[in-house]
């Protein structure tokens, strides 16, 4: 990366990166098609024609990602050196400014019976004004020497922020991950985190107290206790200026990591590609993330995912109006409908711009891609070099 | 390998690594069929035609892997983290209870002329029983203050074990690798191994004198001095727990390094096919080696490793009949008859399982993997990771 640091540098061409999350699929049946193969995508299949395909893997091969290290990999970043938890990408998805130091925990509420087990993890999906409502009540918790942030996120969602001297995230998860049982204790991972251990026991029983006689929002669950880690800016390290175009907060959250700016209050693809138009001229990187692929896929909905891809396809138009000089379609990782989960399968890709060499293949699908210019599985962090490249923004190395 | 270590989880799920030794090859003649494009392989075609196929580079590209590495690296390790000795794959192949500090060291039989010249680097080839009589003689070789331990492998092969204070493995083979001149002194690396240079004399100065009336086995020569390295087990690093069907000892030593049960008294497939499913239920990974296609290569015997190839295929439906969740079919190197030694060109392979995209590869060769979904060489040590992905034993990384 410092190397890479010395060759990046700045003209006025623009990259496109269009991340429809969880892209990569598996077939329904035996001898049967993924996701993507299935859907009808006359945009994606006519751009694929033009363009060089292949294969990424974002974390290394087999290995399953998390959105945020998904994520940062296309962002040309190697995830396994910087560590994001899950409370830093919620706290960031909410553009909660964090200081060195703090630690960021993400909060569900839930519901507990009279015995104290978990009868529901998510307290009825409360939605967002409810969550903004208790996170209110919770402001009313006080332990001495820690200022304690409670802020909502999304639906039951909502992150804490322990900021005080000698504070450490070598905490363990209090949520069971599952029902019918009691949250877990709090435990330090070191004696470091013995402090950290009694703020948060602390914490959870005031917050127990505030909320007795909520229903059905009558107590919380942490996970993913995190410090906030250094990230050098794509500005620094890539030479661009880059922008998200997300609806989602953790997408938000792991673009302001790498000091990307954020356009806010985006509901969907019409308000993303408006806000593309406004941004064209303020910046050279555009960070287009689309959900419900992802979801859907986590829900198991085959059809759904078909259907949330061409969704996108119908999108891909409003991308080309703009004639970016280099465009990446991709996904941050595979989830496959049929596993209801994010997997460790290679994920499809396409890169078009104008000094390239189109291969052969005839659609966006994985097995066309597989085919491709790219068939070889490359690694997620170096589809951006590639983007850089072909964009001239990434010099000569040596003489 | 440490983030990898927090991300295996254990599971019933059932690997097997089917490995033919020296698998991949060259064309006879120039416009010509490798041994394995050649081989009549109805059942390894029909599982490529299921599965997903490429070529992996066991060690990187261009790098000849000796038996030790290229197995290293097919049970998940990068072989350059874990160099191992000749002596310890040795010992190991015996199942020699080596401790820290030992100094092992492999031994051919030899005979050598009056004049102390090597005619014969095999003393003829001597057999097993031969070469442990010997070894019972050579008991009462004595060194003050270290104890040697000789024991018979197979054929004119045996291995010694030094153990005592401060001794080194940093010392040269005396074995000259051609007849017609002297063996070589023992020489050492560095100062710390100028002791064990003055036992490994004294022992040689003994062994000469207690073999000299012998014939054809007049004389020894020495190999691969080695300690024990350190290697994690698969058990710690992958959560798998192991088993070796192998019939020859360096392969079970190689497996017993990285802590494989080991299956013994195996003299070939049928046995193999026995322990396997007597083994079925007590582990969870299976590695079934083969070594007779690496053999016929080194020979130059391209018509005969043909033959292995199909003698492979022909097994395979004993393997297939356990339904094994995921299997790989591949080889440790390429062994080309018409170089008649290992090679450093990629190796084909294969996997199947579930919840997999299957390539349009329709018969298994070195060619058509080219074309598979893996077709741009993968490393060998990655082959487990997506053994592991396929087989969900792989959690996600990050939020």
């Amino acid at each position: 990366m410092e190397i890479l640091r010395t060759l990046t540098q700045r003209n006025d061409k623009r990259i496109v990166l269009f991340v429809l999350d969880g892209l990569g699929g598996l077939p329904r049946e035996k001898g049967g098609k993924t996701e993507l193969e299935t859907a009808d995508t006359p945009n994606l299949d006519a751009l694929a024609r033009e363009s060089e395909c292949g294969l990424h893997d974002p974390l290394g091969i087999g290995i399953t990602p998390g959105s945020a290290p998904g994520h940062l990999s296309l962002f040309g970043y190697n995830p396994f050196d910087y560590m994001i938890g899950r409370g830093v990408v919620a706290a960031m998805g909410i553009a909660f400014p964090m200081k060195d130091g703090d630690v960021a925990v993400r909060m569900n509420f839930a519901s507990k019976d009279e015995s104290g087990s978990i009868t529901d993890r998510r307290a009825g999906r409360i939605p967002t004004d409810k969550c903004a409502e208790l996170c209110e009540l919770l402001k009313d918790v006080s332990i001495e020497g820690v200022e304690v942030f409670v802020k909502p996120v999304k639906d039951y969602r909502a992150v804490v922020v322990f900021r005080g001297p000698e504070l450490s995230d070598h905490v363990s998860d209090t949520d069971p991950q599952a029902t019918g049982v009691k949250p877990l204790e709090p435990k330090g991972g070191d004696e470091d985190a013995e402090k950290t251990v009694r703020v948060v026991s602390e914490f959870l029983r005031q917050a127990n107290e505030i909320l007795k006689d909520q229903s059905p929002a009558n107590t919380v669950l942490l996970r993913g206790f995190a410090e906030l880690p250094y990230i050098p800016s794509m500005e620094d390290v890539f030479k661009l200026s880059p922008v998200a175009l997300a609806v989602y907060p953790d997408y938000k959250g792991v673009s302001r990591l790498v000091g990307m700016d954020v356009v806010e209050g985006l509901s969907g693809f019409d308000d993303q590609g408006r806000a593309l138009k406004d941004s064209w001229n303020r910046h050279d990187f555009f960070f287009v993330h689309h959900k419900y692929t992802d979801s859907k896929g986590e829900d198991g909905d085959f059809d759904g995912k078909v259907a949330e891809i061409e969704r996108a396809d119908a999108f891909l138009p409003t991308i080309l109006d703009l004639e970016p000089d280099v465009l990446i379609v991709t996904g941050d990782h595979s989830t496959p409908a049929v596993l209801k989960s994010h997997s460790g399968h290679p994920v499809p890709f396409l890169i078009n711009a104008a000094g390239i060499r189109p291969d052969e293949t005839e659609r966006f699908g994985e097995r066309d891609c597989f085919r491709g210019a790219w068939g070889g599985v490359i690694q997620g962090s170096q589809l951006i070099r590639l983007a850089m490249c072909y964009s001239d923004k990434l010099a000569k190395f040596g003489a």
